[in-house]
């Protein structure tokens, strides 16, 4: 069964130490849906606008991107204008047009309603749940929030959470979340509202993922150079639920591949502006990256000898 | 052969927001030979004063540390007094008391003069250079600095590095030193200065290893409770080259299993004020860590026949 994604589809500007963008794609759901298409078929619910440039439709639907819940509305596309300073880890957001996403109410057409695996962008908590409701048997839900949700529509969210499998967050979210500022603390309480698995995304730093007793740590793959960061997130849930809803198992060992493969596909999404990398983007590159990710990570174990000084035992 | 630190030995006083203590036992070679003297004999050079207390004195000697490079001169011992926030990860300065270390010249006791694994603690690098010079013929040699020697000491911290096997830095020392922002680009310039190694420390993240075309990242073990970072990083390096030194072997495998071990022994440093956790450490719970760390990180190979949708390839 293929897989839902509902988020925005939108025109970003960018501003970053090594360029500018004006009105280029971007948006959760299409940096989603992009990543997750490299695994299997896609079922994308956003709103765009009537200037929204055919040219945007016409590459999500080749890449077996399902539009049939893409709905163009009278009025503008979404717009985010956001500038990255030279550490790259701080978006900060000039200027924010929601336009007709202010009025988003996401309808799944009848074909979509056997969805399994959900990913539920960051939009309103409330919104997130009218989607569920129209999901008839979901089977792996995975939903995506922010700041502004956490702080503003907090128990909302937290109806939400009571609903989903997972959910991706970042350090600094989780620890607003959960009131706590150890992460592995913070995780665990986060645990305690309904999810049964967490992933911290720690940016350059990799991402942790948590489910019952299950820890694992994944580094991101270090790159020489980064571009642009937006979207690095959407991707990883993308590569991350792609992956899911391909294999159709959700045991910890298939949780660590799909982690390990969120991670490649944002540490590709970042080499370039906007969804410019993904456009070239082969399977191949992402199985290579893979296979370095392996490389990355690797150790042995100890010799058995190792401690027989004289030290404590 | 055995290992050669040099360091200082201090009185710490610390505040984090578990509480608070006076005139603790501290200091860069302190907690690199506590740590490196699980895997074997440690050779310390380093001052205190008149007023070290015996006891501590007691605890190194009975940790296989050769204490005949320690001497004790008129004055009071180096005191650092700090603070640490929430989050834990930066050190506040209050006070620093030089004392005795002001007129630190290490001397080496003539049977210190062979040792072949030497760790140069961060001091000026005009002294680690002279600590270098009254050594015979090191084998593999590792050195620690800081933002105030790249800073103030640039030039004599280049002469010192031309003579290094490996640099231990933090992320921003690395950036620092290197004049650029992006971690595998500051790592590669700090390679061309003259270690064939580079260590890249990055607190509760982790670490990153770099030589030659070699890159290894390491995640740290995440800790539900830190205590006091104190001492992270030179219990990192005594775990690092204890093993090394123990093993007589510098290829890369041998080097991911070292960063490892200095992971592990950081994290238990954390776990309580100055060394008090490494008092009570046994060799059977290092081993238990390591094991725990490769589960940790552990994730496997991908299926062959996951890319046969219709992506670019």
């Amino acid at each position: 069964m293929p897989l839902l994604a509902v988020g925005s589809v939108a025109l970003d500007s960018l501003e970053t130490p090594f360029g500018r963008r004006e009105d280029v794609l971007g948006g959760s759901a299409s940096y989603f849906c992009t990543c997750a298409s490299f695994f299997g078929p896609t079922r994308l619910v956003a709103v765009v606008g009537e200037d929204f440039p055919e040219e945007h439709v016409r590459f999500l639907a080749s890449r077996a991107i399902d539009l049939g819940g893409l709905s163009r509305r009278p009025g503008r596309t979404f717009r985010w204008k956001g500038r990255y300073e030279f550490d790259l880890n701080t978006a900060h957001t000039l200027d924010t047009q929601l336009n007709v996403f202010a009025e988003f109410r996401p309808e799944l057409p009848e074909a979509y309603r056997d969805s399994e695996y959900v990913f539920l962008g960051n939009i309103d908590p409330d919104l997130q749940r009218t989607v569920l409701d129209q999901v008839r048997a979901p089977r792996f839900v995975a939903c995506d929030t922010m700041n502004f949700w956490i702080t503003s529509r907090r128990e909302s969210l937290l109806r939400t959470l009571k609903r989903v499998d997972l959910l991706f967050v970042n350090d600094a979210e989780a620890r607003q979340l959960a009131g706590e500022h150890n992460v592995v603390q913070a995780a665990r309480r986060i645990l305690g509202m309904g999810p049964r698995a967490v992933v911290v995304k720690r940016g350059e730093f990799g991402a942790l993922f948590f489910s019952g007793e299950e820890v694992f740590a994944a580094s991101a793959y270090p790159l020489p150079a980064v571009f642009d960061p937006t979207g690095a997130g959407d991707s990883f849930a993308g590569g991350f639920m792609g992956y899911l809803a391909r294999t159709r198992r959700e045991d910890h060992a298939t949780m660590r591949r799909a982690i390990v493969l969120g991670s490649v596909l944002a540490s590709f999404t970042v080499e370039q502006f906007s969804l410019d990398r993904l456009r070239t983007l082969g399977a191949e590159e992402i199985r290579a990256r893979y296979a370095e990710a392996r490389r990355l990570a690797h150790f042995d174990d100890l010799e058995l000898d190792l401690f027989d000084v004289s030290t404590p035992s």
